[in-house]
């Protein structure tokens, strides 16, 4: 069963204090050369140096070491062909639990090697989300594996959130702080990390011109289909959460979109100017720097680096 | 003309005074995973994430600002396909002079740009040493600027020696430090900076195979010729210069080899492990732990990691 109430300030400080024994405090960078290039003061926080190489790994520890032991000793279960699947994998066994990683039989090889390497039990399915899904289903009622979903789920919305807590105390005087948005995990948390502790930072997200259903959804006020998703970001291409939209909502000041190209730019401007292996879709919220210079010139800007799980025999140039 | 009295670690501490308002204290990183991998305990000093995205800017701003206004007035020349041509560009830049920086026809397009992008003025020659030379020295002629050698000059070697006095500062009871070794530049300076402060701490060099000159010339303890350099480590193929070769023989405790193959294993590891872009010849220390894990297993290990300017179009696998 995933979990799936509004979940609020004080649950993310106790996600934090939950995780925070297992996990890094990922460091904040910045680069004279890129504040000279977009005109603002450019704070990153550098999730992409978390275990396992993404946030991905915050929600999943919380979602793991909420469970009583009871729903625990069977194990968890999910489908993933990203980082939500080593995150859960490595979260299981840091509490010496089964974790069964659904992922599709075209994941990139690199993403399953992940998953092994934390002990995850891979079962391949076909690449629909018709056949995960069912496969999820047939694995929970074989194992009685406990499921937890990648976004849509008030666990990993707190978990996500922490690393937004933790921005907050490392720079002072934020103006704004920029985040991608996918299936909004990271976006929920964040916007209840900032709204609830200081309602004058504004909080915008910034999702792929090519899966942008969160952008329509924004705009219409409703929830809106992701259709067949074209992106480089692949950790992107989810569709948004309900629980996750409810929250954004609420919260979000504004949705921006860029295209690929400037994807591809911020990604290799994170590569050469700060050395960073940063994966298109952690590129994504500088990428809204780049798109959109004039919300951000001379304003203190926190920006998300989600990931770095990059496959480097795929590389976009 | 080049400077070429033996430094003592106070050169080192001054030149460390003089050089910090302009330079970044570079993190020391760490990762589990490779800890494991190697059975170490390994601190790795980032000179990646220095300014110009490399050790060579603590040397090269140290030479410029030792200048005195006179000598400066002409700026300043040396020849380089690599990381000094830039660093040298950025600190004639700091002092608002000019840096005239002869390269060959063949270098990379990504250090031309390097260069350019600090205000260089490039020279274009044929891509030979005789080529290199004449023209530097039709340059100096023709501006009086005052010639930096990349690394057989004692303010140079003081300069880069300031890295290992930053890692002794924020690591304590190293056992061992490991360097990679071309012209001897930074192994000179670290081996002054470690000996004289702490002569229990054994210095490790490490150098490409097919560039082994310093390997060579150790073990005859005579000044052996770099012949024909074949290796993937592009900032490693110089010969050692004299200088250098006189502070290498008395300071440093071993000097060991590793082959390309394994120079592109560690390398890839920082990569994706460490999510950090390092070049092949920065990966070179790190290499020489995994081509000679006994001489390591259970000690304290920093490893500088010296460089990170890698041409992405150009990748080795």
């Amino acid at each position: 069963m995933t979990e799936r109430v509004l979940p609020v300030l004080e649950d993310l400080q106790e996600a934090w204090c939950r995780i925070s024994p297992h996990l890094h405090r990922t460091p904040v960078m910045s680069s004279h050369l890129l504040d000279q290039l977009t005109g603002a003061n450019v704070f990153f926080k550098c999730e992409h140096l978390q275990k396992a190489g993404a946030f991905k790994a915050r929600g999943a520890i919380n979602a793991v070491l909420s469970l009583d032991d009871d729903a625990a000793a069977a194990g968890v279960a999910t489908h993933s062909s990203g980082n939500h699947g080593a995150a859960l994998a490595m979260a299981a066994s840091a509490r010496n639990i089964p974790a069964h990683i659904v992922m599709p039989s075209n994941a990139p090889r690199v993403k399953k090697e992940a998953v092994a390497a934390y002990g995850g039990l891979i079962i391949e399915c076909e690449p629909t989300l018709a056949a995960r899904e069912s496969t999820v289903a047939t694995v929970i009622e074989q194992t009685g594996a406990h499921e937890v979903h990648p976004y849509n789920d008030s666990r990993i919305i707190a978990g996500q959130g922490t690393a937004m807590l933790e921005l907050l105390e490392q720079v002072e005087d934020l103006d704004v702080v920029v985040v991608p948005v996918g299936g909004g995990g990271l976006l929920a948390g964040t916007a209840i990390a900032v709204k609830e502790s200081n309602s004058n930072i504004e909080v915008v997200a910034v999702e792929p011109e090519g899966a942008d259903d969160a952008f329509r959804s924004f705009g219409l006020g409703e929830l809106q289909p992701q259709n067949n998703p074209q992106t480089i970001a692949d950790g992107l291409r989810a569709g948004l959460g309900e629980l996750n939209f409810d929250i954004i909502r609420k919260h979000v000041d504004t949705i921006l979109t860029v295209p690929d190209t400037v994807i591809v730019q911020a990604m290799q401007l994170q590569w050469t100017r700060m050395k960073q292996l940063v994966e298109p879709s952690g590129a994504v919220s500088f990428a809204g720097l780049l798109e959109h210079p004039e919300r951000f010139r001379q304003r203190r800007v926190g920006v998300v680096v989600s990931g770095g799980n990059v496959d480097l025999d795929n590389l976009p140039w």
